[in-house]
């Protein structure tokens, strides 16, 4: 790592650590990083009760999955019809203009642009977001060691409209990997934690095995058997799962965790191509020169 | 042509009159061709009224759309919760397999595999499956010349369960292309007709500019705004759309009629790589050996 480097990463982390004391302040009105419980199902707004689950199962949700080929990476779109407020998961560099543009026919207002970790496959399209739509905020793990204007942890929310996105941390494939629940629980998007009928590689940037298989059965496996399942990534033209699909048909996650240890060292995968370009770019939001 | 060929496609044509005339006395119980009238909202299932009408919008419908990436087909899942009688829409010869599993997982009884039309970009996948599963029956519209178990036509309706899809003849693309939709009509499977801010080409296999115009504003832009448009191709990631959408934001079919005719006579596309293998399988159910 060369000195420029050092002192980018040393003034992102001042940045997080700035972000994550100030982020609910620096946030539009109805964005709030919330704390929620998951038993109770309950939001805490800004100091008052909101109770989430009152919330009718999908209603008044826009949503769109889509796909960025050279990656084979889905990036979500959720939208609250009534005050277009939206939130977008997993924005690619090179399918942001698709993304604004969507956004901008969908009449919608983009207010949060998360990672669900720092991938090593392709550049986020975090960081060019925030440039072309005003008011975007980025958000990602305090624990990826990734610069963004909001520090996610474990139980906050990203609230857009009446919905909101509630954060689980399920490290295993990174340290910094989170998986969004919609609060009413029937969608959750799992990063690189949990693919359908697979999961992802735990062979470098703090990759272990036992942490992920131990996220994947207490944070996800644990949701209703109905949430569906949206990963960051599919290879072979699925879109979604469910978690009830997963307990039984994931050839990996199915096992006992001494056998999917044994697998998940065993994949002798190739390095990812772009990953010595896009980590570094990803831990400054996608912007080389920030 | 070859002489092989002509009496394949003789001994098809045969096939297709004779299973027209057959259609509902050979299908499952549950499986009719039924007639539809759009305006009234009711179904004829073997005499007796049926309400499609009185269906609750989206309620037990198992729903999953699959992606094909070399020919970048959309293939779609669709099944009754309850009966577990399920409908393939345009599934590909490479994907086969995919798709018997998942319906096996998600313990689905595949009824029927459809096509929207002959494809000339891909083998169909219906031969195969008929093969792999047990009962199930091939369709596609009566116009495409094409062999297979059901002949369709305008109005009518495939049922799975307490589900069905209604057949709006749309041809322009081709001849023999349809668009199936949702009996609640919140979904429709355009085909290559409309695709999101695009359509297919009309300059082969009867392709009709002017009809494909028509076909579009008359059959697809008349259903309810919110419906989802889901095409048998997407080039840029995109999956799904609404009638709305397409209204506004088509580049093609918001011109005027002789304005959509120029562009189309002028796309000067190269011919589709695999047309000359597609097609002769497609008209005979994807089996060359039939």
């Amino acid at each position: 790592m060369n000195s420029a480097m050092t002192s980018r990463i040393k003034l992102s982390v001042a940045y997080v650590l700035r972000a994550a004391r100030t982020a609910c302040g620096t946030l539009p009105a109805s964005v709030h990083l919330q704390h929620n419980s998951y038993g109770r199902q309950d939001c805490l707004k800004t100091g008052t009760k909101h109770d989430c689950s009152a919330m009718d199962k999908g209603r008044g949700l826009i949503f769109r999955q889509l796909f960025e080929a050279t990656s084979s990476t889905y990036t979500y779109l959720l939208g609250d019809l009534e005050s277009r407020e939206a939130v977008l998961i997993d924005p690619v560099l090179e399918t942001v203009d698709r993304d604004v543009k969507l956004t901008e026919e969908l009449s919608l207002s983009l207010k949060v642009a998360v990672n669900t970790h720092c991938h090593a496959d392709h550049i986020t399209g975090t960081g060019i977001l925030k440039k072309k739509l005003f008011g975007c905020k980025s958000a990602i793990s305090l624990h990826s060691g990734a610069m963004a204007d909001i520090q996610l942890s474990e139980g906050d929310c990203i609230t857009f409209g009446k919905h909101s996105l509630v954060v689980r941390e399920t490290p295993g494939h990174t340290d910094g990997c989170v998986t969004l629940v919609l609060n009413d629980q029937s969608m959750a998007f799992t990063g690189d934690a949990l693919l359908i009928r697979g999961c992802g590689r735990t062979d470098f940037q703090q990759g272990c095995p036992q942490k992920l298989y131990q996220s994947v059965h207490k944070k996800i496996f644990t949701l209703p058997g109905h949430c569906l399942i949206y990963p960051a990534h599919d290879y072979k033209g699925q879109m979604v799962s469910t978690v009830d699909e997963e307990r039984k048909f994931n050839p990996r996650l199915t096992k006992t965790q001494e056998e999917f240890v044994e697998i998940m060292d065993n994949l002798n995968l190739p390095k990812p191509g772009k990953i010595d370009i896009a980590v570094p770019a990803n831990l400054v939001c996608g912007l080389h020169e920030v």
